[in-house]
């Protein structure tokens, strides 16, 4: 356990926002923070040292889609995810539970394994929660999700609670295989919309040996008020001591409004596909470029933002998109990317200072979001 | 003329390989030279700041594209081309007689104007030289080609012979019609594969007040060696003390063989292009990065090579293109590029050392060419 540690430097006054640092052997992480995600081992259009520029700490790898293609064997051979992208801070990979739920074609699951088609050549593939760790031990990240049985909602509470169970099962399996110490494992807690079941699953694994532990299973297509009960319900259950991380979410309001219900690490694919789409996060809300109105506007897409795309006019950023520029999608990738660092080290200050409900108000009002 | 100068600094002892510095109002431009093609604005896939660590010194835009897309006047409103894309070195434009050859669907030349049908809508729209230096004047480069008739290859000698006096007398219209004297104008030799032609067009041209020539309408489907052997016939017709470009050219071999015929200037959309379609430029020769020899290859594309992408392995970028992902294209593309500008500094270095030949035999042997 020497290569980890979690501090928490500061708690807001008036919410349950934490400010804290997750210290790995690639280096801190500050919390909050937001990870981009590099699936396939690359953030998509972004060199790595502008992911670095970005402001971001730390980053995600894909278990499911890296064992595909490469494999894990091959990402081994040059070196792991680190010797690969060049990265040279933290590096957290998921378990592929969500690629086997988000991506079924044949998909079953009994106790031993996920049973699955793989969408580059139609094989079978068996997960089990021994060879996912297995194979995040190949890629040498700084963080191993366990894998879990993600099922989709809403659903019985029998099928649930099923998945939540066997999640549970198949992370102290996961503890179990692991071989490399200088790889954290973080639990992840199912249990659908049900608070009951959110709890029961939280202290179970609470109860075991994790360097951090993950709210999943959100994030689906449900509304994000039943998200926030599910978190503010489920984080009064893990330990203090430990960094939460609220998988695949969300949009700069869902972050800002998950730290304030304890959350301390998030990821999501959002700033980059929104980026490639033409669509641009700003304090002002979103933006679309393609939109005529932008055609001759010579102002930035944020006024003192620090990324090279807001070194050029939104009129240029426009004529990109239309002309089906690789470079339109490769600036908006870094500067929404730039966006949700910028807002992650607003909350950190915001925190320090004891006033991050003022913070939120403040966004929401500027993304015209009602309190 | 005072914004503008060009200083032979060096000439090698053993070609007519030349070692100058072309001053701009944007800077200087170290010759022999190789422009990135920015068609659009944009040079594909990579970020301003990118290309200038390339060790590019001047970049291309293109009148053509510019003018139907996003309008020259937009890009006038929006700072004129340097605006646009924060380049703060010099850019040189085409005139748009090239596109109007090469994308013809419906293409009328007569003595007043090209008239051609747009790529983007279906309009037909028609260019005079004037319009075309109006454009340009609108896009703010600091060097304008003259708007040239290009034939296809092979010809007529009465139709090379009929476009090339038109391409002189276009010449004139363009000198006579330009108001900026911020903006070099350089005329574009014309003739075909006719030396008697070339010969006639470059001496009429050269009695004209231009600030630099091109060598146009070559690297059109002719073999390499019929490219070399009009290039050698023209460049002793040229003034010596001003600029020489050789458009759309080339290789790398194409472009050292020219250097040794006297040319200063090239521009190429082969390193972005091949980049784009896994094919890397090496002092080996040129490489596939899709072959399974590079799966698991922990070297980079070039020992010694300053690039971002020669930061990672062959096995990685080569899973880049295999999973589609941007990233391969940008990372080839500064490669190929930062290639392209090694050996320029590499031919700059050789001429000022007298070892010219010696180094275009050491080059060819390493890129498996035959002497
Ligand atoms: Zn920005
Ligand atoms: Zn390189």
């Amino acid at each position: 356990m020497t290569h980890f540690s979690f501090e928490l430097t500061h708690r807001d006054a008036g919410s349950l926002a934490r400010r804290g640092v997750f210290v790995t052997p690639h280096g801190p992480v500050q919390t909050p923070g937001f990870m981009p995600v590099g699936t396939q081992g690359t953030v998509k259009g972004v060199t790595i040292d502008q992911v670095a520029a970005t402001g971001a700490h730390m980053i995600l790898g894909n278990t499911y889609h890296l064992a595909l293609r490469p494999g894990h064997e091959t990402v081994r051979k040059l070196g792991g995810l680190h010797g690969m992208t060049r990265w040279e801070g933290p590096i957290l990979t998921d378990s592929g539970g969500f690629q086997v739920f988000s991506l079924d074609a044949i998909n079953h699951v009994d106790e031993e394994a996920a049973t699955f088609r793989s969408h580059l050549d139609g094989s079978i593939v068996r997960l089990t929660p021994e060879h996912s760790i297995e194979i995040q031990e190949s890629l040498g990240s700084d963080v191993a999700m366990v894998l879990d049985h993600v099922v989709a909602l809403p659903a019985e509470k029998d099928i649930v609670q099923d998945a939540m169970e066997r999640s549970i099962r198949w992370a102290r399996r996961c503890l179990e295989s692991a071989t490399r110490d200088d790889q954290a494992k973080f639990a992840i807690v199912q249990g659908g919309l049900d608070v009951e079941l959110r709890i029961q699953c939280a202290r179970e694994l609470a109860a075991m040996d994790f360097e951090g532990f993950a709210v999943g299973g959100l994030s689906v297509g449900e509304p994000p008020t039943e998200m926030y009960r599910i978190t503010e319900a489920t984080t009064p259950e893990l330990p203090e001591n430990k960094p939460r991380y609220l998988m695949g979410v969300g949009t700069p309001v869902d972050l800002i409004e998950s730290v304030a219900r304890g959350i301390d690490l998030f990821d999501c694919v959002m700033p980059t596909r929104n980026g490639r789409n033409g669509l641009a996060f700003t304090d002002s809300g979103s933006i679309k470029l393609r939109n005529a109105v932008h055609r001759e506007d010579t102002s930035p897409l944020q006024e003192s933002c620090p990324c090279i795309a807001c070194r050029h006019s939104r009129g240029y950023l426009r004529h990109l998109f239309h002309a089906k520029e690789m470079l339109g999608p490769i600036l908006l990738s870094i500067h929404n990317l730039t966006y949700y660092q910028q807002v992650m080290a607003e909350t950190r200050a915001a925190i320090e200072q004891n006033r991050f409900n003022q913070y939120v108000a403040e966004k929401k009002q500027g993304w015209g979001i009602d309190a």
